[in-house]
């Protein structure tokens, strides 16, 4: 929801907030309710445990939650609805706004959808009808149909009066689209032209050709970048017919944008599914379970592939066992470089910094990186083995030099390899049509593992 | 910059744009000057690399260069300036937004900012006067002047006339700020009440009181916080006397955004510093290096730690070798399962859901996910050892039970230990007021193998 800004809302302290819900003192809440930005309300619902949200809900007048129902989990509107009387829940989803309702028609399921609309308002009902048509992660699933519209054949000033009567039902009024008969988009009108024109000037004169707008069907991911690349206020969303639908708005694509790298971020550490509308207090403990079980399990038996090469090599490592003191170290340094490559991958991509033609690019660039960041690393290294190391832990028959050299070697290959796997893995998702992000920074770690202790031990066979 | 829509820019595709950019041919590029939209030209040139990018700009018309400076690095207009006469410095420079315009004398050094300063405009050279006085990272430092402002004594019609002659020059004209007559902030008039009202409405009839501001001093992130949670369009500047300096508008928060949330990608996988204004293929290898170089070699120094454990245990890992087999999975399920909490405790704290006073709710939160993962994981794996273990690879005098027993009980606690850590660290940095993605996982991971050898060690002399 666009132009709050006109309500008397104050910024409070989330902490008043939490102590006036938490209270369940139906005044206090009143006063909150007056006072507070429902965004700041919202905030203060995600600190708050889930045992405790609940018989806060429960005391949520239906004036309050109507107000509230946009910044609020579908989830909880819903629970909350379910002790509320008819003409209540009819209050509390006709306060909702198109996108918002949409969402919490989604949310709820295909069972208890017909229920919920059923209690709608005629014009919303239509709306919310036209809207669940597409799929949640699209534009058209994310859009709202309050913009403001005008045919193209009005005077400056009959497209104010047709305006003025709905300017308060409107998102954001600063673009004022141009359709023709056929709901066809022509262009926009910016309210300042409007504002500042001679009253009889035809609306032709002071349209702006629309040249950038979105298929409903298209990622919601692509309509957040277009309005952040383009500084947009509202991108029109249209069908194949280019009929305007709706639109999507700036502080959609915020939101749109903030989904995305907490997607990037949790995928990147090997966290799976999807967040959903909940806060991280909000989400049960089985959910956050559920996201973190499965590359858990994975990456542990992909584990046993490193442990088989340890076992494999028992006769040097018993032989040369000082080479349990660099193991980790040789081992872990992959891990590091790799994840380090792989997210600055993933996250140019996510930028749009790199398309599939820079790929021959990037594997150039991180081949420069790793042969510079693994012989750095391997020379500090075998300096502090050469110079640092008590020489009365080396065993018997093998000089300090060798142990240097094996050391500084495995660690500059390690390096290297792991660099290129970190930096590889993801452009080989992309090109295959994955989003780049599901080669979790563990998994790479673990694969690099397998290589480090190989590398390692082959080096100290032929070297010691 | 916003209200961009104006233009008659259309979305051209980016491969194209690149090809006209390296093409180097002066008609080509006027051509794209006409139709690409800067935001396109802007991720062509991150996708073109370093060498490339010094011609290309060496082409550029300063017509055309004053148009997409805004959307360029700061370093590469000061290059391509470099080779131009006066007139045309004056025009580059006179053509850039005033918040791009300080941006680029912040970059370009207080040496060199005094040569480029005389080369502005009177009026350009007093507003980035006053922009300079913020540091870089704070709303004043990012701000820009060019709102609308109007004093409070007006009509709507006066308000109008006052804004006319002005109007293309405003970034955001939706909102236009009241202001007495020292200057101070009293609230605002949307474009819209202003459009509709009748022609003599006095002004203080149409006002919105303006409860959110933010101090100039304030960190930058807060303004893009601000307006992400409000959904506003512009967020007013105000000194400690409540005067009104600048706004920062709702695209500026995007990029914010967009920063911010890159920085925390990059530093929860240990990589340091500054991204800076260069995308992946325009910072230079040294500059990557930089950023990598110190987390690695800390931690190759930390990873000794795990060494040490593993040369203290010889006796134990020399008698029951098929421990080898999966110490490594035992050690990287810490580091998995560590990784994944401090992402999850991150990124709440980044998103506003958790303040110091919900703390506690988040450790008793990991604490039932560790030991539902531990025991969990555990089992599956001592399952595996009791069920698909070849009974011949265990040598003489341990049973299968044993080891599953050591294995599984290993891998419990070590998840269970990691995930409290994970999602202590970052809780702890933001106790002694650091950022908590400065805990890298690397970090973490580095940390728990320690714990993880010495746990695994411990119960293999205790069962075995």
């Amino acid at each position: 929801m666009s132009d709050d800004e006109q309500s008397s809302h104050e910024q409070v302290d989330i902490e008043t907030i939490i102590d006036a819900l938490t209270s369940r003192s139906p005044n206090r809440i009143q006063a909150l309710y007056r006072t507070a930005h429902p965004g700041d309300v919202e905030q203060a619902f995600e600190r708050i445990g889930e045992d405790q949200r609940e018989e806060i809900l429960g005391v949520l007048p239906a004036e309050v939650l109507s107000e509230w129902a946009d910044y609020l989990p579908p989830a909880d509107v819903e629970m909350r609805l379910g002790s509320m009387s008819r003409p209540e829940q009819k209050e509390v989803l006709g306060g909702l706004s198109d996108d918002e309702l949409v969402d919490f028609l989604q949310e709820v399921g295909e069972e208890d959808r017909p229920k919920f609309i059923e209690l709608l308002p005629k014009e919303k009902r239509q709306a919310s009808a036209n809207l669940l048509q597409y799929p949640e992660n699209t534009a058209g699933g994310r859009m709202t149909m309050a913009m403001a519209t005008i045919p193209e054949k009005l005077s400056a000033n009959e497209a104010l009066e047709a305006l003025k009567g709905v300017k308060e039902e409107i998102e954001l009024l600063s673009r004022i689209f141009v359709i023709d008969n056929h709901h066809r988009l022509m262009g926009h009108v910016r309210l300042r032209d409007l504002a500042f024109a001679e009253r009889d000037t035809p609306i032709g004169n002071l349209l702006h050709q629309n040249h950038f707008s979105i298929d409903a069907l298209a990622d919601q991911e692509e309509a957040a970048n277009m309005i952040a690349r383009y500084d947009l206020l509202a991108l029109p969303v249209v069908d194949d017919g280019n009929r305007l639908l709706g639109v999507i708005t700036h502080d959609d694509a915020v939101e749109i944008l903030e989904e995305e790298s907490t997607e990037d971020i949790e995928k990147i550490s090997g966290i799976g599914g999807d967040r959903g509308d909940l806060a991280y207090l909000q989400t049960p403990v089985w959910i956050h379970l559920r996201r973190r079980f499965g590359w858990v399990l994975g990456l542990a038996f992909l584990g046993l592939a490193s442990g088989w090469v340890l076992l494999q090599h028992e006769s040097v490592f018993k032989a040369y066992y000082i080479l349990s003191l660099y193991l980790p170290m040789v081992v872990a340094a992959g891990g590091n470089t790799g994840a380090q490559s792989a997210t600055m991958v993933i996250r140019a991509m996510s930028l749009g910094e790199l398309g599939p033609s820079e790929f021959g690019r990037v594997v150039w660039k991180e081949l420069r990186i790793g042969i510079l960041l693994g012989s750095l690393l391997g020379f500090c290294i075998a300096m502090q083995i050469q110079f640092l190391l008590p020489k009365t832990i080396i065993p018997e028959g093998i000089g300090i030099f060798q142990v240097a050299s094996v050391v500084g070697l495995a660690l500059t290959a390690q390096v290297l390899t792991s660099t290129i796997t970190g930096a590889l893995l993801p452009l080989f998702a992309r090109i295959v049509r994955l989003d780049p992000a599901v080669v979790a920074s563990p998994a790479i770690t673990t694969l690099v593992d397998v290589s480090g202790s190989l590398i390692y031990f082959s080096l100290a066979q032929l070297l010691l």
